[in-house]
């Protein structure tokens, strides 16, 4: 079905929430009072066929009843209920559902049988259906929320679409603290309409998002999601957790889900033939996220570090061999400038060690040098707390040069270390575009990620 | 010279604070305040040649006018009058000396040549030097804080050793939040007498501390240290973070403590054969800290996976299988338990999935019945954020079975995930010795690298 509709789910004016309750801690009132409360665009119609007034809101009793076309159903009904709310969907018009509802494939046999059932209902009306066992998606920009999500992350470019529902809000969690924008959310649930294929074709063309992450267990057409991910993968990064990497792991996927994850080898080679890119851990899709959302990709391995102190520079440095990145050699006209801007016995090289008492004049003049320096691709902003140091003023005083001078493509990433002292400085980061990492390996590893990703693509 | 006169440093009853200042912003103010404003079981006095009251304390005019004999005299006056300060230490009697000034070996040829007349002067009077250029030593149980840091951990049992004091400051800053103990911490500075082999010696026979934490960036004398971590490692467990693993960094290593750090693939051998843990990164030293103060070492690989979410699950079997652990194969005896205890459609495996809306119970269920599990080992309990469920009563809950049943010795790790909503479940977990990580595959790597320190000893 390709993308065919998908604009009435991911773009609709009007919105119904089928099983909308006004039972506190139910799905169907979470759901309700996101629309209710919140300050979505379009124009929202609750139905539910026993309450003519939810949450001090007229209810409708079916959706044959709501005054105009909807576009979007979002439905929180029983799951035997399922079938023939969509049924009175398709005569009603819509052609874009959600379903929320959990009780499907994943409990066994007839689950599956009812959704045997909905596909031949939504195939007969054109419908396209996202779930069913899902979270919902979110649209910020629009202030669309069908989940039953309370908070929900800022507008940003970064498409995330998640197979697990509960890894999906833990990393929005995550990314609502720190700042990091979504143009969409989906929770793909059991796809037995709309799958990651359909998605990547999507938002590969959807102007508003330049990179897709994706939470993947099992997928279900593989020859289309190939052909996306290869179609895209060359002008929007594409980063994938592909989880059931053993057999003992892909064996606890099917209990899950009720999907067979495949032989991960075979993932494994296609993934680098699209120039998606894989990666290991929850954290980094997350960390992923955020630097995809804030900054350039990296146009090269040299990575300079600004430091405060000797030893996070060398763990640092060690962390950047390790993963096959280059400590950025300083041009002679900026070992001059730094000569003549920091104290006698600074580190003289890259690390650039401020010295323990660097303050911010001397964290703006390292990073000034940098930025204007062509053997550098990437910074690394570290600093360890120090007595006489407020954390707070140095982020300021980058974020100033960031903002004053040409960014010249280079990637910035900030480790400020401890958790008591620097949580401003972090949150100060966050609301200004720099991605903030608690070790600098973390920064690095993201850093080479990235650059990975577009070497893969210019060999490709 | 061993471990003679470290008691006068690790345990004295009387300290002297040389180069104590009343000038706000110092060095010599900030260890003062710790002493005047800090509940030091022991007597500290003040010393500064210009005035006679500091912080509203008598101030002596030398180390030699303080009217008893002093254990440890901690100085913190300009590198050029050290030298002078330290004679005057040892006429005056004083044994154990911490020096906190910089401007020695790591400024060149000059401040080498005043590190070597100290040496003498020490010699001469049989004084034991930690540092210079340190950041001092910490140890909780008597509150000696004898560095210019505020805040300083809870009691404990992990001695850590830093040859970073920035490092060392931001680790202890990360422990004081999340609650880790120590017995002790050091910063090592450039090591003129005091060095890693003899703190080994040291921490390796104090009865307070189980475990030692190192940050080496290079060693002094190799012979020592690695006779003194093979006597101890198969006692108390040695971890160890070794900067410098290549070239460039082992040069970045050079310029910034002015030692060598040596060929990596000789240190990597020998921390083999005696059989300390080397981890790689900032965050493993502290995870390892962690799990130490609080947890027993795994005694084998098998872990049980509880979750409320089956794609957590799946993501932390892969990072166990990827790092050579196993998924615990439930025993029929926990099975039933299980199936009787949990919703029908549970995962009926390891992981063990509660499903989304899992609350206190069934956490409670699935716990009791793994501690109960001969083909268990460790534990660890994943938490995703759902609509209805109070992760601080989860987190109560396995903390009250956890109080209420024999451990039997097993490993309890949580993650509970997200930020904004899971941070009173995680200080509540803190503040009752549950090891707690962002992410699960956190959790394993720790899990499993403290197992592999407890097979490597074994092996031996």
């Amino acid at each position: 079905m390709g993308t065919t509709n998908l604009d009435k789910i991911f773009k609709p004016r009007v919105v119904a929430i089928l099983g909308a309750s006004d039972v506190e801690g139910s799905v169907g009132y979470a759901v309700a009072a996101n629309f209710v409360r919140g300050l979505f665009e379009g124009k929202a119609y609750l139905v539910n066929n026993h309450k003519a007034e939810i949450l001090g809101v007229k209810a409708y009793p079916t959706i044959g009843a709501v005054p105009e076309t909807v576009d979007l159903a979002i439905i929180a009904t029983p799951a035997k209920t399922v079938c023939g709310v969509v049924e009175e969907c398709g005569k009603a018009g819509v052609k874009g559902v959600v379903i929320l509802s959990a009780g499907f494939k994943e409990t066994g046999p007839a689950g599956k049988a009812l959704e045997d059932e909905i596909i031949k209902v939504a195939k007969k009306f054109d419908i396209r259906i996202v779930g069913p066992n899902c979270l919902g998606i979110i649209r910020p920009a629009t202030r669309l929320n069908g989940t039953f999500l309370s908070k929900v992350p800022k507008p940003g470019t970064v498409a995330f679409l998640s197979q697990s529902g509960a890894l999906g809000s833990a990393i929005l969690d995550t990314a609502i603290h720190e700042n990091v924008g979504f143009s969409t959310f989906v929770s793909v649930g059991s796809m037995i309409d709309v799958d990651f294929g359909d998605l990547i074709d999507y938002f590969g063309s959807d102007p508003h998002t330049r990179s897709i992450l994706m939470y993947v267990e099992g997928v279900t057409n593989a020859r289309r999601f190939m052909s996306a991910a290869r179609h895209f993968a060359r002008t929007k990064p594409i980063v994938v957790v592909k989880a059931g990497r053993f057999r003992e792991s892909a064996k606890a996927v099917a209990s899950h889900t009720g999907s067979l994850s495949g032989e991960d080898a075979i993932y494994e080679a296609a993934f680098k033939r699209a120039g998606v890119v894989r990666v290991d851990e929850i954290a980094d899709l997350f960390n992923a996220a955020e630097v995809l959302s804030t900054q350039p990709l990296p146009s090269g391995p040299r990575l300079a570090i600004i430091t405060n102190a000797g030893g996070p520079g060398v763990m640092t440095t060690d962390a950047l061999l390790a993963r096959g990145g280059k400590v950025a050699e300083l041009s002679p006209k900026t070992m001059e400038r730094l000569n003549a801007a920091l104290p006698a016995f600074w580190s003289h090289g890259n690390p650039i060690d401020l010295i323990g008492d660097a303050g911010p004049e001397r964290y703006r003049a390292a990073l000034e040098a940098c930025l204007d320096d062509e053997n550098v691709d990437g910074i690394l902003i570290l600093l360890t707390v120090q007595a006489m140091i407020n954390p707070l003023s140095v982020a300021e005083a980058i974020v100033e040069v960031l903002q004053s001078k040409t960014y010249q493509n280079k990637t910035i990433l900030a480790s400020f270390m401890g958790k008591t002292r620097v949580g401003e400085a972090n949150s100060y980061f966050a609301g200004h575009n720099i991605p903030t990492y608690d070790s600098p390996e973390e920064g690095v590893k993201t850093y080479m990620t990235m650059y990975q990703y577009r070497r893969n693509i210019e060999l490709l």
